[in-house]
């Protein structure tokens, strides 16, 4: 009964537009009840995002799951790429509720309010993860709007295509991206080395016995 | 008149709630009528912002007489903090508005809707001056939104406090740790170095002579 509520309000939206579409055509149409339609949907607006809370809730899930040893940055990349599944497992609903988000000011509102919460889930798993950290929680709220903007980039990209292309692809350079600028340390490369490791940033026209000069010098050696 | 129809709305919002608060409970305490309050402000919601729409104004100005040589991450942190100053006017006030925004969820709805237009000012911006990269776009919208996280945890954290302590101090801070990740470059340090620097990242406890060999690979030297 949920899926035949959520085809015939979009069959509606797209024939009459989302604002002369009332909930009562909803019902009318797929032939049930307003209460059946409430008891799915708290509202309008939810039919349109019917997969969000679930999404959602797989999201916090495998966070939930994760280990220590798994690097907090990659996770939460697959994580975000839980959205994207959700997206691609039906293209033409998802490019056709694109349209319609981008109409509707009272949609977009309600979007911005669920990537909210999809970043607020990944920041949440990065805060607990950098919990031992100087600065933590402000490079947790950095990394997951980092990490939702390249995934939404790419997302956005791939609806505009009308769901043409290969939104794995897509999605995985972006947040290749990320994972570069912030992976493994969260932090900028030179600033937050592990002890054990040197980074050497040099002109390359440096001679290198001034390069070496600089390693030993890094290094405490002489 | 605008500033007595804010002062007459926060009086009321504190002491009956916003929700319990009409647009003509407001105009009856100001003193003035409804259609004075609507010249100003559209809706009940847009008085509890009243300095958005100028602050965005000025960012976008500010924005636009950028200079080529300005670096562009740069630019985008300063103009993330003509936000803050907008704060730190009257941090009294200020800190009124987050706590009934966070008891009210369609004012937290239309602040994120406030957020996501300064990210897009600051996206846009980004996306001209990253107009000649490969991936520029991807990185504009990935920076944006670093930046504005970062100044969002800043000024949570100041807005929490009371509105005590030095709000610039807690930017400058979180800022500079976006522009230590995508400054200069706006991109990972080692995967997009300008051609005449080179980046070698070593063990600390490598031979010396292997890092020489590195080096010597890396400049194509033999």
């Amino acid at each position: 009964m949920r899926d035949a509520l959520i085809a015939a309000a979009f069959r509606l939206f797209l024939e009459r537009g989302y604002e002369h579409t009332t909930v009562d055509d909803i019902v009318a149409l797929a032939g049930v009840g307003r209460r059946s339609f409430f008891r799915y949907f708290p509202s309008k607006e939810d039919v349109v995002f019917p997969d969000h809370e679930r999404c959602l809730a797989d999201m916090t899930a495998f966070l939930a799951a994760s280990h220590d040893a798994d690097e907090p940055v990659r996770r939460v990349c697959d994580a975000a790429r839980l959205v994207l599944r959700m997206y691609a497992e039906n293209p033409t609903f998802s490019v056709q509720r694109y349209r319609l988000t981008k109409q509707v000011p009272g949609l977009r509102a309600y979007e911005l309010s669920v990537v909210w919460r999809y970043e607020r889930a990944l920041a949440d798993y990065l805060r607990g993860r950098f919990a031992g950290r100087r600065d933590g929680i402000l490079q947790a709220d950095v990394v997951a709007a980092a990490v939702v903007a390249a995934h939404n980039n790419a997302l956005r990209s791939w609806l505009r295509s009308d769901g043409e292309g290969d939104a794995n692809t897509a999605v995985d350079h972006a947040l290749g991206y990320v994972q570069a600028a912030f992976g493994h340390t969260a932090a900028p490369l030179v600033a937050t080395q592990p002890d054990d490791v040197m980074v050497i940033v040099s002109r390359r026209d440096a001679p290198l016995w001034r390069v070496v000069q600089e390693i030993e010098s890094t290094l405490g050696r002489d």
